[in-house]
């Protein structure tokens, strides 16, 4: 399946949530599969904190060949034949506002400025998202969405969709998600975002204009969300106590190798592991970015302006929910998943849940589960299309 | 309790576990209570990571005034009265080589170059510590230990005490601690390091030499330790979703303020928090002893000598071991430590165990619970004390 991600200008300003007002914004998405005559099939998919719009496919080069490495980042849940089957369904992928990947964020121009936005772009929250979501929805002429399906931030997000357009949602697949963030979660992610302020290439957010970029704390960054999207069971499994080899070919068991007794360089597999994955997204990730979606996660809390009682909260709901959850995953665990169902129950809405026994901690959302996928094909065949075809 | 450092001179080279040999050294370390006449009273406390020598009373001023503030660090576990009751027991506490509280470290002058060791200071393991440690006993003249006590690294120490002086150690006490870390634990020291290591003001280690300190490295560093000693419930308990008021005065409950929208500032409670603490450890902590004291946790290992098999490491062990974990410890969890219970039973050792049902995550080894405190103290009252007595 090859895609062409495309462009969307807004002229008219959209006031955030913070009170700013971007005063005119682009979108960039994907679509898959085709709309319907009734223009009921439609499903919204929203990304998570370093992803974008490119959910699904590949992307072609000027020649219109596909692409190698430019595979979807839920390739594996969404296309032709897959759980959420593109040859039934037509699904939309928005990149978000304050994203790296093509809308309108940080490393684009401030209009007032002629600069680029850098830190002065202002701070987005998931209603912005949604709010900005629905407007590409309306030009496109979707009403009414078949599902809005998102995993982590992007099941606040489609859990936000139930909340801000109750009458635009059949149904709502939150995954691996969160009615909010703990205090935990919020401490990693203010380690991360320190990391990458006191980066002195930072330069107060606007590298940019400086010509520099802070990569040492994007790396740390990343790093520390990494530790944070696995489970200890699978670091053990992959990476245990194993060193690197010294010739770089391949892992070695611990006894198998002498210590090298050092504290800078690489000892075992798990650090080469983190620092690999550090510098790599050091390379594409905007350091602007990674603070405004990090403090889009720590501000979602759908329950705040309901005294903390989220049943309160919720009871503007009137989708059909599956929630999915992942026993290992500790960053998004289950108990806060049976928290959102929970008080959808008390609001006696329609609830499936399932919590899948992986081992693969908060990652577990993007991989090739069977019992994952095939919950989430259930769902998708027997309930969602059903009411399509209704 | 007013108590004075003291410092032993060692003109002895001590041949590392790296190979590496340290010259000469100093070891700085503090004793309570009297040692009795047939020398078998004598306790070795170990201290962990950011802990020094100075575990309970008071240190004294010029006057010989206590200085307030300046409590040991183990004060409501070791004293008189106490748990490990200081008039029964004489209990020693050494600084370990390559930290940064007396003990020779990277702080200090590299007789080679007179320049500060920095990031030239070798390797020290668990095992090294363990033989400073021993030697200092020998000109105390204490050939056979009562106990040994520890938590966390300590643990460690009081671990490899068994192994490596199996003669020398009736009792080891060993507290949230592990048989080596795991893949998750060495990561979050690994991002730590980086932290450090990448902070342009490390210059590679000689940081000292250069009028600078990697401040903003340091504090990383300390902000993700203490995400790991403190527990999910723990921190929602004490901080939760809580914003920090504006004019700086007491913790307010989120629903009472409105979020400012902020990237940079401190919003929530638990950032002002971590930032405290990271700020606080910047201004005493020696980053290279960091470097050092978190590398001595990822090597220590006893069972890689033995094939990985715990069981066969711990077949030199003579002393009656109690072992006690602490169910919200994520760090060092309870599965950890009855690894090492297994293995010792396997081994017919003398084990006692307790698992305490407590809140407070890793740090409960340092807190007052008071079901924790009374195992202890039933532990050296009944077991340990009877065989000084004997």
């Amino acid at each position: 399946m090859i895609v062409t991600p495309q462009t969307q200008h807004f002229a008219e300003p959209l006031v955030l949530k913070s009170g700013a007002v971007l005063p005119a914004y682009d979108l960039v998405y994907e679509t898959y599969g085709q709309l319907n005559a009734g223009r009921s099939n439609a499903v919204l998919v929203c990304h998570a904190l370093n992803a974008s719009h490119h959910v699904a496919g590949l992307h072609a080069d000027a020649n219109g060949d596909p692409v190698a490495r430019s595979e979807g980042w839920w390739d594996n849940m969404i296309g032709p034949g897959k759980p959420l089957d593109t040859s039934r369904f037509f699904v939309i992928a928005v990149n978000n506002l304050g994203s790296c990947f093509g809308s309108t964020g940080p490393t684009h121009t401030n209009p007032a400025t002629g600069q680029p936005w850098g830190a002065d772009f202002p701070v987005v929250t998931v209603e912005d998202w949604v709010n900005a979501q629905a407007r590409l929805l309306d030009l496109l002429n979707v009403q009414v969405l078949a599902a809005v399906m998102g995993g982590s931030l992007g099941g606040m997000q489609t859990l936000s969709w139930t909340l801000q357009y109750p009458d635009r949602v059949r149904h709502a697949v939150v995954i691996a998600s969160a009615p909010n963030l703990t205090a935990e979660n919020i401490a990693f992610n203010e380690v991360a975002r320190r990391a990458i302020v006191t980066d002195p290439d930072f330069c107060e957010g606007h590298y940019l204009r400086e010509g520099t970029l802070p990569r040492r704390g994007l790396r740390i960054a990343r790093m520390i969300g990494h530790i944070t999207y696995l489970s200890d069971d699978v670091m053990n499994a992959k990476f245990g106590r194993s060193l690197r080899a010294r010739d770089d070919t391949e892992a070695v068991q611990a006894a198998e190798l002498a210590y090298r007794y050092t504290t800078q360089d690489v000892e075992f597999q798990i650090e080469s592991y983190l620092r690999y994955q550090g510098d790599k997204f050091s390379e594409y990730f905007d350091a602007n970015t990674y603070l405004l979606i990090t403090r889009a996660l720590d501000y979602f809390d759908p329950a705040r302006e309901h005294d903390g009682v989220l049943s309160d909260a919720l009871a503007r709901a009137k989708a059909k929910f599956l929630l999915i959850s992942f026993t290992t995953d500790w960053r998004f665990s289950p108990a806060r998943s049976r928290e959102i169902v929970k008080a959808l129950l008390e609001n006696r809405c329609d609830v499936s849940y399932a919590e899948i026994d992986a081992p693969h901690g908060h990652d577990a959302f993007l991989l090739d589960d069977p019992r994952y996928l095939e919950a989430v094909r259930a769902y998708f065949e027997q309930t969602v299309a059903q009411e399509v075809a209704a």
